[in-house]
């Protein structure tokens, strides 16, 4: 090696006796992650292949078909984005904004300012309609704001994390046909635990997550795009000013075309097309019914020790749900202590309800009738000493 | 579930029968990506914990120590983005390059012909310098290009995975110093198997990927920023046009405050962790001596068969190599049957290099006697029933 003579010294590293990787058990009752299901854990330790051996292009095909079951669409552009679900939620805003258009966001919770702050990057002209972090919008609501603002696209959000809140769908989609404009739709904590029918709620732009409903750890972020949306984008004046994200190129790859993009992230894509499966071999409505049972059960024994839910019952997502830290609860300390204590995750409050709740996650895999009795047990034994 | 009654019927999965997920075994043998290190399957395959969990926010911290070892770089904005290394080429784009600026980009193969694409998107005023695939730039080319361009961002490759160049780096930065512009580097193909120092080449930006010399599977980029490309990022005009990857937000989550961005890949990045820990482990000279001994004794072998490689042995990358497809030989044909009957991946050509040239890597893992040693008998054995 000739080179040799003239290469600087190397450093040596800081961490050269740092030991094999040992990891603690928790369980994850918070926003997110859960706990992934043991099978998909075993399909994301497989050997990688090749992002266009033969097998892995079927293997792409079947993770679409899942995917466009687990949200009851059609949509041909229905895949898996590299990338979190945040990436997914960048791909919808930037494959659909172009300069100057306006963009109508629904915010209430953290999320909806997410879509805010991303639209704007794209250069849209955005306006906001509000609610309480807490409450969800009216038909009424979001018709007045499609006359008021004539939007482009209305952005909101299914099932918003940062409140427990589920958004009624039922004729908003009407609407945004009425009104000339796309919806885009997050269902990043609905996806595989609470009714979702992209085709039938018109829905034209949706992302999620693979983390939370969906078993798997997390790292790919699912994206779909309708014939109206796959219309205005073959109709952009500009490229997408996105590359990693651009729809138009993903579409070679992960169309017929199999034409190379960037590598894919293959061993999370055996990830996911086992956490698909396994949703499909227990059936939606399955899924969708036990999410539902056991927050049911959640929330009556939250009632039985006297603690108060945030959200009113009509609008509560069954995957997630917001506790009141009642008067002279230290919040945070009580669930440092549960995971110092007892490896339980739960989550705290973000934007204007930091502090105020605890927020708890039953999804995929961790929607059981067990640990829902797990953590009633943890707060009855453990919230009297933080009171 | 009173809402039960206005639900849609469910569409059924045409994918309910689908089977528990079995791959096929793969040597992988090509541009990536490469076989991953048993050990670090094993770690991707841990249940996840939390993004906020204390146990992980102290493996983020080894993880960028580890990868400031890999690259020999004090810069603190080093981490892993959380997606795939061409997501991390962007990044270096997305938070560097202003709307209007002019970006040189030297082009000597199919990875500058992606970072012009990008950089026209960021609005850009890009200008090209080129070489034929298969060469690369002196010290005298780029130093008249600095000078008729006069650009803010010089961006080229160090190891050009579709030529199987490695450009010489010595006194290309003192030369962006001097000329007062910054120096933005892929080194997808090179990290932790070709020599690298990011400071003393005074690289300012670098990105790379997680499955080739890392011996990871693919799904992080690696991505460092050095304290002129720091400043410069803070004295930008508008945000930077893309949130997922702007490091002012990142630099929140992985910087000392840990405020939440997305969700990190946290399986993933346990893989990540232990790869480079091993790579810690063997010594970054024992691996890169490793890669270029293991590169001799095939380039040697592929001699003795007599075959041609592309690129003169002064500018090889021991990393991946281009092996001429001899007249008369059907390359694809070749390299299938290889796939099929051996269970080996070779790549072909990109570009300009398309049906002319087959890639064989040997990274990481990879970079083994054992697999020279089979790659060429499978060459001896079968080439000749392909010509």
């Amino acid at each position: 090696m000739s080179l040799k003579q003239y290469l600087p010294e190397v450093v040596e590293s800081r961490q050269k006796d740092l030991k094999a990787i040992s990891t603690p058990e928790r369980l994850l009752l918070g926003p997110g992650p859960s706990n992934a299901h043991p099978d998909v854990l075993k399909a994301i330790a497989r050997p990688p292949v090749g992002h266009l051996d033969p097998f892995y292009v079927d293997l792409m095909g079947e993770v679409q078909e899942l995917l466009r079951y687990a949200w009851q669409t059609k949509n041909r552009l229905t895949l898996p984005m590299s990338g979190t679900g945040s990436a997914a939620m960048e791909a919808t805003i930037a494959n659909s904004v172009e300069p100057g258009e306006k963009v109508l966001v629904a915010v209430k919770g953290y999320f909806g300012h997410r879509l805010v702050d991303m639209a704007t990057r794209y250069q849209a002209d955005v306006q906001i309609i509000q609610k309480d972090w807490g409450e969800a919008f009216s038909l009424e609501e979001v018709e007045e704001a499609l006359l008021n603002h004539r939007p482009s696209i209305l952005a909101m959000v299914h099932a918003e994390t940062s409140t427990g809140v589920c958004q009624p769908m039922e004729g908003i989609g009407d609407l945004c046909r009425k009104y000339d404009c796309l919806l885009l739709l997050d269902t990043v904590t609905s996806l595989g635990g609470v009714p979702l029918f992209l085709d039938e709620w018109k829905v034209d732009l949706a992302y999620s997550c693979s983390q939370k409903g969906l078993s798997c750890p997390p790292g790919l972020g699912p994206f779909s795009m309708g014939p109206r949306a796959e219309a205005k984008l073959l109709k952009r004046k500009n490229k997408v000013p996105n590359w990693y994200l651009d729809v138009s190129l993903l579409n070679q790859y992960w169309g017929s075309d199999r034409v190379y993009h960037h590598t894919a992230p293959v061993n999370m894509n055996f990830g996911i097309r086992e956490a698909l499966r396994l949703l499909a071999e227990e059936g939606l409505e399955n899924s969708w019914n036990r999410h539902q049972m056991n927050a049911e059960k959640l929330w009556n024994g939250l009632d039985d020790l006297g603690l108060k839910l945030h959200v009113p019952e009509h609008l509560r997502l069954p995957t997630l749900t917001t506790v009141v830290i009642p008067d002279g609860v230290d919040g945070k300390a009580f669930s440092t202590h549960l995971l110092r204590k007892h490896g339980v995750e739960l989550g705290g409050g973000l934007g204007s309800l930091a502090g105020k709740v605890w927020r708890i996650g039953l999804m995929g895999y961790n929607s059981t009738a067990k640990n829902v009795e797990h953590i009633l047990r943890l707060f009855e034994l453990e919230l009297p000493n933080f009171s």
